[in-house]
């Protein structure tokens, strides 16, 4: 029987990855431990040694690991036999998410979206919706953007700006313009301008879209944040042009952006979402998409799924809901965490002006662009070695990004900080000797 | 807190679903119950009744509902703060889940798999394959079987021979050449000689393929079971023509088929097999892909998804291994279950010869194709009503497909298959007596 | 000034095309001579050598080259500097054309069909009609054929099977299915009845056609001829699924099969029906494309093109109908012609049967299959030596394939076929010479 | 016989199209005449009116109608019964024209170009030149411009970007990456520099480039004629991204731009160039595809096409090359009729500046932007009245454009520009009388 706290130390080897596990991992290469237990903001390794986790699943542990309520309801649901996997009949479980969802998420918001869970992954989500607005619109292509990131299925993928992970296709990928993104072309180009002009043109050669899908801050695309206006403008683009616009708020959402949808600040009302990650509350597979209730024009089982219906996760998404978003006390602590961050990062950038170009991101969703993205590893490394997990975005990996768990106490978020700019002042003292030499 | 035994019967009403969920829901159109609970091959609704399950998640719950060892499993691991979510960092839950496979599985069959974990749904293993395949032979085609089905993902669909899923592609599914499967034209065409044929053309128009992908027994496609010879000869064909093999296990593995591949007994050795549905034992998302070393060409990353280390469904999966796969006893077991219920369906052939023409499937994946699809979906209300979970397959739903768990209580089995017995009586006769009057 | 019969041997050498042209060049390899005039059944070479054209421009040359009549009207059109070039505008060539192909052709046969131009060759004529049936069908979808052959512009390149010319396409050729042509499998399966089955089941897999496009003999294909109960089949199967048939009779067409159209006999009726190479009768480039009244959705100009009003073609096309068409002596010539040659061929089977497999072909359109592929290049050359141009067909060049100009005089034909015989005897021979050795 | 002189008026009547020809046909309805004859700038109809042609064939008629001495050449080569059709095989014509356009149009241009003769349509180049990209590359990606115009074949299609022809396709149109051109957000912005950011960004979503393809003057985008400047950066974005640049010289090749080719005073050396219109020098259908000799990769009959050696074609193209090309007198020529057309264009900008924006393109490729793009058919209608042919270009048909023959004589060219004056003069004055009513 599994028992975290007496693993003996030598039990699991790196040779058993190595042996059986195909070469694809990769954060296992970042982060060479074997990991038992987590519990908050901590992760343990087999050792027993903790580390302050700022990845955060990429955002799927925006409460933190083994949050105790949603680990009891779990628990209390497994010892009543609560049934765990439905495809997609009715239970007990989903309704009450349902209702939490609705009550506490939608209502507030005077939002009115109906609810499909495809199959629980974000990719899965984004196909969905490429589908739907395939479907409802009758038309194929679809408006993506550079830098955006929409996961490795073939439709997802097709909608994916990294090369890296298009390279892995092996076949063309089809269906999709590919747009500059916000400020893409720096302060002074208007993209969503030159969007409107290229659709609008007779012969501009981009086919009408069945839907633009953007994320309103790129996570893995290195932290751009889209302006309100350009959003704003983007939308009504969507809307001149008789395409549906989606947000993928899979990273960005459950509070991410400081507030439950990353687009609710900016004045926009997307026909679709999609949502994954922290949606479960505690790294449980779960996604949704949400639809305009006259978006949906699905056939029953017309896009299914078996996972669909993972009861565990409705579980302690509805904890999740009731616990976090049943009124605005988190939403008021998360922006003083992302004051808090913020300001800290920015005190990093004044003391290596060299290295350190600015702070990005939005919300909760932070980070710092480095002037050579040669060195971010570096950065990650020492900061493992001290004892902090924290990894790197964009096409180049020049940025350090920051996903604390949101709920992230205090004392761990001081720890952390204090990790990455020793972490920074090592490699880049190392750096400057080096330099100097 | 969730209580499944307190549920107040009328507190999720259908009401709530109708309301907020998308229409693309189905299997809740058949079994028209809010489900609570579930254990072995009993699922409860609200109102306390109780059905038994020849659904099994459409082969997922092969261990039946919270087998008391994975749960319990489970629930130590939650109660120790196991880590939950890791992407695809190195946990002792996965070396655990590792080191049995390969014991317990792979290597007392003499195979030699490196083990890649994918997003945790089947569609998300087969994307991941096909994507190996194509990277691996640089080629783009891939060479799929009528009544194939493989996900709903676009890559996976693109697989997919069912056209009510098909058609909510909205684009063009392209990559792929349909085949027909063994038998397709009948006992007297050897399709397979069709297929070699049309790729050893030089103006055979089809594209030299990256692999073949197939289920040996065709579970979504009406329990079509390729024979030992085909398979064999469709190995040759993919050998012959620098194609890998893949074998799409998700359905019809983890002993479904009567081992715990559906390919052991036919004498073929797949370069690349799929699997998810029961491989975490009671029901947790999660999938695999099998590759054989030398195609490991993945670069770290090239394929990833957020959930890819569901470290819950690696603990239930190893208990699954060590509990049902560790000896033959079990296999042995599944031989007689298999012959038990083959048995009781060719006694409705023979009861009623008019209306069932034949027993179809291998293994414990087995059903009845009737003579007029449209009484199926009658059977499967009766059964409903009597308390069975049943459901259809085959491209006119002219199946009653049998996916009882593995592990299924006699008396329980007796119990469905009774049931199952009373519902063909009684829509048999009310037709009959339709058509006499 | 050019003058055919004055030119000096020396001055056009092979190093001129060596050096300037691309090695994308073909028959010249076959034929090493640098080709100044030709008449009739004739072609010479620039040392005065005279060759018999059994290749006729690949069934261009119907009515042989430099037919009197034509020739004579064109001279006459150019000295009174009738317009060449006027895009779709209305001309005096196009209406005499136009009426003639009407009276002539058209109406004799009850047919009622729409000319459409579309640039001259027949590969734009393909591109044309295709793109018509998936406009009027708003399906994607076209059932092409083993062996098919239809051109190499990127929409006709992915209807024909040939892979030495689909590997040349660079990208992937989308929205075909490949279907096995009449006796593919043999003359005991009947291939429409499989194209059937696929079609009608729901999870085939082939998704609804727009259009079904054949050859009723394939000529690049190795002269398979399709048997009238099999294309009736067909065309039952485009009707009843909703798809358009559409006959490509580029090759087949104008006398070719020994009827104007080479459906005429068999007993269908198709939709669409492509037209190039002999139309102009002198080799000129010209396309058509006949279309249903009820299909010719076009809007003006959306399928365009700069040559498709090639007053030259039109004058010499409408002398060509006027002389070959007006009555049906024509007719009955090609079927003595036919028999001619038959026979003679099928003496070679007889004389060499361990090498000659059969006689191929229908109509005018016929050629010997031989057991050796690699023999047929060796018979061509032999020939060519002699004093014969003849070319290969099918999968392997097994075919040896006469395309004699449909009005050949006697004397030509007997010496060709003469030619011919004398070739095979020395292949065969010394092949047989040197297996015995 | 043909008798363009005495041809009865009433002969030909618009009865005979609209009852046989296609609804596709275009230029028919907007200069509704049936047209006999033609000789230098003059196109005579059946009732013996004459025009002034300023559309010469959309640039295919550069030497215009008839020119004497191409027209005797061609009589003399078919009262010798030259060979007129020749598949690819060697003829003394070819010969001919491939010496003279060694010895008059690459060798003084310090060219190295091999010559590919592909379909006889600037479509038919233009695929093949795609094809041979993809082929050397191994990539499929093709980067197009906004308002490019590249034909109507499929992989031609792909390239434009023409809604009206795009909508005609019927299938997903892939491969392509379209960009925007010169100028195409204001002179402000220089695209160039953004194409080279999102190429040069790993995570810009474009995919490696086979090709660059472009037109230096967009015929039918509307006469947007590119910098030296801008062409220059493509063309090292091109290099510096292992892409080929072809330069597609169809519309603005053959002395249209003031030069032969039309890249040749931008300081750029395209690897492919495609040419056909006036390539033939009389309107015969001849096309050509220019590619450097490293790349002669294609296999012998990769790209084929039956009428791929037009002998009358290759007679008169070498006339037109030895009559123009052989010194540098038309050249200089060129310029002094470009100057003169555009200073009375520029009379006309003055003459109606609240109608008429600006004179647009580059040498004697020249035409007036219009600000209501609604008027310029009333234009071509009241030209037409008065006796002159012209069409229109560019998205929203905004653009009057003049093609006159290359060769025109000052009393024809000052004819044309005289109607033109008064057909705008009665159209604005019309217009501006409505407008004040």
């Amino acid at each position: 029987m599994f028992d975290a706290h007496k693993q003996d130390a030598g039990k699991a080897s790196f040779e058993t990855f190595e042996r059986i596990e195909s070469e694809v991992r990769s954060y296992a290469r970042s982060f060479p431990a074997v990991f038992t237990s987590a519990k908050g903001s901590r992760i343990f390794d087999q050792s027993g040694r903790s580390y302050v986790d700022f990845l955060s699943g990429c955002s799927t542990l925006n409460y933190g690991h083994n949050h105790p309520k949603m680990k009891q309801a779990l628990v209390d649901y497994l010892m009543q036999d609560g049934v765990a996997h439905t495809m997609d009949m009715y239970s007990v479980a989903k309704a009450q998410f349902l209702e939490a969802f609705d009550k506490h998420i939608l209502r507030p918001r005077g939002m009115d979206y109906r609810l499909q869970f495809p199959g629980p992954t974000g990719a899965n989500a984004v196909e969905a919706a490429i589908k739907l607005a395939r479907k409802v619109t009758g038309r194929t292509n679809v408006i993506a953007f550079t830098n955006g990131f929409h996961g490795c299925t073939l439709g997802a993928l097709s909608l994916t700006g990294n090369g890296h992970h298009r390279g892995g296709a092996g076949v063309e990928l089809t269906g999709v313009t590919r747009m500059p993104y916000d400020k893409y072309f720096g302060d002074g180009v208007d993209t969503a301008e030159q969007i409107e002009k290229m659709l609008e043109d007779a012969s501009g050669g981009v086919d009408a879209p069945a839907a633009i899908i953007l994320e309103t801050i790129q996570g893995e695309g290195g932290l751009n944040a889209a302006s309100a206006k350009w959003l704003q403008k983007i939308e009504k683009i969507a809307r001149d042009n008789g395409a549906l616009l989606i947000v993928d708020d899979i990273q960005a959402g459950c509070g991410r952006s400081g507030s439950f949808f990353s687009f609710e600040e900016m004045g926009i009302k997307p026909d679709i979402v999609t949502m994954a990650k922290s949606l479960s509350g505690m790294g449980l597979p779960m996604a949704l998409v949400l639809l305009k209730p006259e978006l949906d024009e699905w056939k029953p089982g017309e896009h299914n799924g078996t996972f669909r219906g993972n009861c565990h996760a409705f579980i302690t998404a509805r904890v999740a809901i009731e616990e976090f978003w049943a009124n605005d006390d988190f939403e008021d602590e998360l922006k003083l965490k992302a004051k808090k961050i913020r300001t800290r990062l920015e005190s990093f950038v004044k003391t290596f002006p060299d290295h350190i170009n600015r702070v990005k991101g939005r919300g909760v969703m932070l980070g710092i662009e480095v002037a050579n993205p040669e060195m971010t590893s570096e950065i990650v490394k020492a900061s493992f070695e001290r004892g902090l997990i924290i990894e790197t975005a964009g096409p180049d990996d020049e940025v350090v990004k920051l996903l604390t768990p949101l709920n992230i106490a205090d004392e761990d978020l001081e720890a952390g900080l204090n990790i990455l700019g020793d972490a920074l002042q090592a490699v880049y003292t190392d750096a400057s000797l080096q330099a100097a030499e």
